[in-house]
């Protein structure tokens, strides 16, 4: 796959819900794809940037795959990737899903899906594939053990300092926060890189990292220092940005240890949204976030400090989030930003002291 | 497969080192097998149980396969399956290990490995298995998707508290203090049921339980609230003891979070090495083992209380023993046994304290 090749995403009826993710982290920032039209016949006619973050990005959203190729053909792109932009329920391919990938691929188009079910287990999708001569890239396809890592412990003689982009929930920004902060140190002369943990992150262009969540247990942790060693001989950068999964508490999935203990990473930048009360996806049952201040006290138990907090203001009002970012930079003697909207430019200070310390 | 069938286990090389700690297991206790012998040219005519802890079992160690099954032939044995019974570097099967399975298979004996190498992969011995008509179970063969459960919130319906058996490493007896402990607490008239995590505990004849590590990792939280929803409808024990893996800041694979979070496990048994400064496989370079205080802290942080500590005398003789568990039992004012020493009764007491405290 060479670099910005044209794709359409589909996110039929979740193109505005947290749901698209993938999606939404595609239309923020892409370096392996250009997405030229998204498909969603609940939002037909819009521009796809607009219904993200109200800004325009030129990518129209269609009913159909068959009406957003037609759209990219006009333009004069030659769409190469079809690529499933939602995480659904247990990550199962819906019948829906599966007939837009099956067009897809009978149009001769190559097939990227990051779902656990897998679109080569389909047989009318690999017949129409393999009729079209395109190729499908399911990201979840577990490795076998020969592909994998063990953890060695090569990780103490890696020089640059880790920070790895914790949660409190899933869902909730850690990905946009550790691209961003990223840019931001690079733009700073902090050259820093990101370690993906996530589909998303190998999709947007991500050259070092790995799928966690469809990895065997075992070598979850091999991985990761494999990742990291990989970055550092590759391009020895002054920082890496862990992408951290789920939260160390999520009940459905806790995940962060990985990150703190298997890489060493000394840094972390806490994402959280105040306005969230229980864990995504368990509303009902009212599984409750743990407070802020305990979470920074567990992530000390992991030999790490918390550098900075950022803040997703789900389901607040800009001025209660604004009084709740005062709250807490007062509370917790700690940097506190919303990257969606302020500056974060404002955690670079912060980051540059961290390493001040790493290296002393 | 039915209870009880007979078995020879292989360990070669290997019997006398914690790596063999799965033949241990099956010495110790086995519901699913009936142990014959072992194979280990290294122990050849010695008593498999008198190498363990000098209690004689009536199970001799040979140099070959085949001279163990002539032995179980000679006893009247109809051996029916070959375990390998070490962990090896990487989980890899050692050219040693294929011949032997080879050799059982072509003697019409069924396979069981739990490495992560899988016998089935190897063509050898998958022919001499096909040839024969015997069956290869291999233990960490990843399970698709479609078997495998996704958590959802329905433990908190769970009735039997549940109690996890946390180390502060790995390969120090949680297993064994596992099922001591479920031992007991049934003689006392508690009815207690075993959660098994790792090979191991499915081959001493487990009703209840997954292998943690060879799941993928999206699934651990799901699998481990299915076998606990399991156990509930089946049997509605009164306590639950589920087996640990690794340990929650072992850097070569943190675990345990997903026992205390996912399970909503409210007490902890936790297995210490007093005499063990690093962890397990990582002495060289010196990655040591966090003091028992902070790992008690930070158990505390993820909702649950240690109820006792389990020693394993590694390393100290048995005055250094002795004076350690004083001092421990004095500094943490907690009941500190060694299970492989003491009495496991002396638990029963705490743990049904802790039970109480639950329904109040």
């Amino acid at each position: 796959m060479k670099e910005q090749e044209a794709a359409i995403i589909l996110a039929p009826g979740l193109l505005t819900t947290p749901h698209a993710k993938v999606t939404h982290g595609l239309l923020r920032r892409s370096a392996r794809f250009e997405i030229c039209a998204v498909v969603d016949a609940d939002n037909t006619g819009r521009d796809a940037g607009e219904l993200l973050d109200g800004e325009p990005r030129d990518i129209p959203v269609f009913a159909s795959v068959e009406d957003a190729l037609e759209h990219s053909r006009e333009k004069g792109k030659s769409v190469q990737w079809c690529v499933v932009g939602i995480a659904t329920h247990g990550g199962r391919l819906t019948d829906e899903l599966r007939v837009m990938l099956k067009q897809a691929a009978e149009s001769g188009i190559g097939l990227v899906n990051g779902l656990h079910d897998l679109a080569c287990d389909d047989p009318g999708i690999a017949a129409a594939a393999n009729a079209g001569g395109v190729e499908i890239v399911d990201l979840r396809k577990p490795r076998g053990i020969d592909e994998l890592h063990f953890w060695t412990g090569e990780i103490r003689n890696v020089k640059a300092p880790r920070i790895a982009v914790i949660g409190t929930d899933c869902a909730l920004g850690k990905r946009t926060t550790t691209r961003l902060l990223t840019d931001a140190l690079n733009n700073a002369g902090v050259h820093a890189e990101m370690i993906y943990t996530g589909q998303t992150g190998w999709m947007q262009g991500g050259q070092f990292g790995f799928i966690l969540d469809s990895t065997l247990n075992d070598f979850v942790s091999g991985e990761l220092e494999h990742a990291v060693l990989k970055c550092e001989r590759a391009i020895s950068p002054d920082v890496m940005l862990l992408e951290g999964q789920s939260a160390l508490r999520n009940p459905s999935g806790p995940c962060g240890a990985e990150l703190l203990v298997s890489t060493q990473a000394r840094g972390v930048i806490l994402q959280h949204a105040p306005g969230r009360p229980y864990f995504e996806g368990y509303e009902e049952e009212q599984f409750a976030i743990p407070s802020i201040q305990s979470e920074i006290e567990l992530i000390g138990h992991y030999g790490a400090r918390v550098i900075a907090v950022t803040l997703n203001g789900e389901g607040m009002s800009d001025s209660e989030l604004q009084s709740e970012k005062a709250r807490l930079a007062d509370l917790l003697k700690l940097p506190v930003i919303c990257p969606l909207l302020d500056n974060v430019d404002e955690l670079t200070a912060p980051v540059r002291e961290f390493l001040l310390e790493q290296t002393a």
